[in-house]
């Protein structure tokens, strides 16, 4: 039976769908409607405060009795250092957007710090039943540190390479994040872009063979259809993002909500525009401007810090064309309807899927 | 049952799995091959004369009476205008390549003529069963001169709108071509390159949901996980290229073979370097030479010829370095076997995986 298996049985789930854990928009009515359901909901907490985490946590335990997961970023190597021309060659570039929108060119930029130590903390303290990160691997002594506490832990890989050095670390379970996925590459930052965009039907399989542990199917999986062939390709279980950003309680913003419920064909881009990660979203304006000038953008907590104003007017201005408008490359199969409702309709389809190849 | 639909039974064949028509890899005895063992063989006739096309009919004919494919390239608009500078760069570029191969430089450049017309007549005349192409579509009244002929007419789109524009012009089923293909992009000459690099996961339910004939997936597609998943994302058939490069029918050259063979992790690039069309296999040197003048290279036409000589005189050298190693984004899964043997073997594993699912 398709939903029951090592991962489920190990996280105390009834179906191995999980919600991915994007950082801004899982509202903890979003992670407790996917629980409640039987599937894994995850709180994308990188970006909180350890007490906006805390907080967080409560919330959805006040909403639900079943497992969830918190997800965190790991954290970059030593402070950034960046050149003042390349932040004076941005600062010109975003200059017209700024006066649109009737910003300041800010003074100072203030590099985004995570305060990793501190958020991993309040996931020990709180016994969160599933950890799970993205961007890199955690010292092995801190998987360690983690199992002991009873904590599930699952890694994110985009090739191979960086599933096998996960699996090294200790880790429960890989998310395989193929290059269909919508939001950040969940890349290592040791790795090369371009040895990191493998479409799933090519990724999933080859993890599946070089690494013992087992793979959550992530990118591009939309609806039960994509869960089924996650499961063909030999993953256990899915992690599905795009598909919940247009469910009723997720934190999605009303323009981003509308561009994923009218998208036909696919119409996104990789971008470092917004973060100065690569992610894949919606095209629009600021990537535009932004398009010749990968190669020259800052790291993650400069650009992502240099963008910060111009994104949060262009969501109070209701300025889609500012805003990081996420989205894997099938929106076009969106749906706006409570998590509930998406997993019933999830699992339901999936035995019909099933019966029909049968 | 899986081996029973709309496209095998149209087409006349055991099972739904195709060899996709690799120009230069596909002899008589691999299409004959597959052909014999209940899938479909494609003849990747687009480089070939008409009197060779019509040769290799008849040789796969004495090898098989079962149906196979013959596949054409749709010819580039006009002949193609190409700015002397342009020439002399890639010449420059490409000096040491030629002097360490003892090639001289050429003087003049002969552009790449198809002779579609005289290659389309061979296959009405030789009442070929199933007709397939890429890049492009065909005009209407050609789709409907072959179908009168009783000829299947199978074309290929990268993108919902090469799908829907295909659909329209009224051929029997459509490939569609996920970003981990190997060899040629199939993009129709009117679509950017960007927008035509959808992952299977995504690419293959949005183009069923759009479209209303039959979907056939190709793109990454390695074993029978891949087909059970093409076929849960609501394809009929599956095109399968770099999984039969390795056959020991298969045309393929020692080399490129040897690259296939000994992959462990994806490891390709697209690339125009070698032909001007976007096209994906191993990083090699030649790639890495031109890989900042992707947008400076000539078309089709002119690359191809550009570039003969040197990828010959690789071949006959043995220098993997210069010659196209095309793969698609899972050669780890590569397998040397005879063609009879991997359908064989796929039809047990596709039978395997659905008992496990169910």
């Amino acid at each position: 039976m398709w939903a029951q298996n090592e991962i489920t049985n190990s996280l105390k789930i009834s179906y191995p769908i999980i919600q991915a854990p994007m950082a801004g928009f899982t509202t903890p009515e979003l992670v407790a409607a996917v629980s409640n359901a039987g599937g894994l909901g995850s709180l994308g907490a990188a970006l909180m405060s350890a007490e906006q985490i805390r907080d967080a946590i409560h919330k959805i335990r006040k909403l639900t009795d079943k497992p969830f997961a918190v997800n965190l970023f790991i954290p970059e190597d030593a402070s950034p250092s960046v050149a003042l021309e390349e932040i004076q060659l941005i600062n010109e570039l975003l200059e017209d957007v700024r006066r649109e929108l009737n910003l300041p060119t800010p003074d100072v930029i203030e590099p985004l710090k995570l305060p990793f130590a501190e958020q991993l903390e309040v996931i020990i303290q709180e016994k969160i039943p599933i950890f799970s990160f993205t961007f890199g691997v955690l010292p092995t002594q801190t998987v360690k540190l983690l199992k002991q506490h009873d904590i599930k832990v699952i890694g994110t890989a985009t090739n191979v390479n960086e599933a096998k050095t996960l699996a090294e670390t200790g880790v429960d379970f890989i998310v395989a994040q193929g290059y269909e996925a919508g939001g950040h590459r969940g890349s290592h930052a040791e790795t090369n872009i371009a040895d990191a965009l493998i479409g799933s039907v090519a990724l999933i399989p080859q993890i599946v063979d070089q690494v013992k542990i087992p793979v959550i199917a992530s990118g591009g999986i939309m609806d039960a259809r994509g869960i089924v062939a996650a499961f063909a390709l030999g993953a256990q279980a899915v992690q599905m993002g795009t598909a919940f950003l247009t469910c009723s309680e997720a934190g999605t913003h009303a323009q981003h909500r509308a561009a994923l419920l009218k998208s036909i064909d696919e119409n996104t881009q990789l971008t470092r525009a917004f973060t100065g990660r690569y992610a894949r979203g919606i095209k629009n304006r600021l990537m535009k401007i932004l398009e010749n000038y990968q190669s020259q953008l800052p790291g993650y907590a400069i650009q992502n810090a240099m963008t910060r104003d111009i994104r949060q007017a262009a969501a109070q201005q209701n300025n889609a064309e500012y805003m990081a408008l996420w989205s894997g490359q099938a929106a076009s199969l969106c749906q706006e309807l409570p998590a509930e409702k998406l997993i019933i309709e999830l699992v339901k389809d999936i035995e019909k899927i099933i019966r029909k190849l049968g």
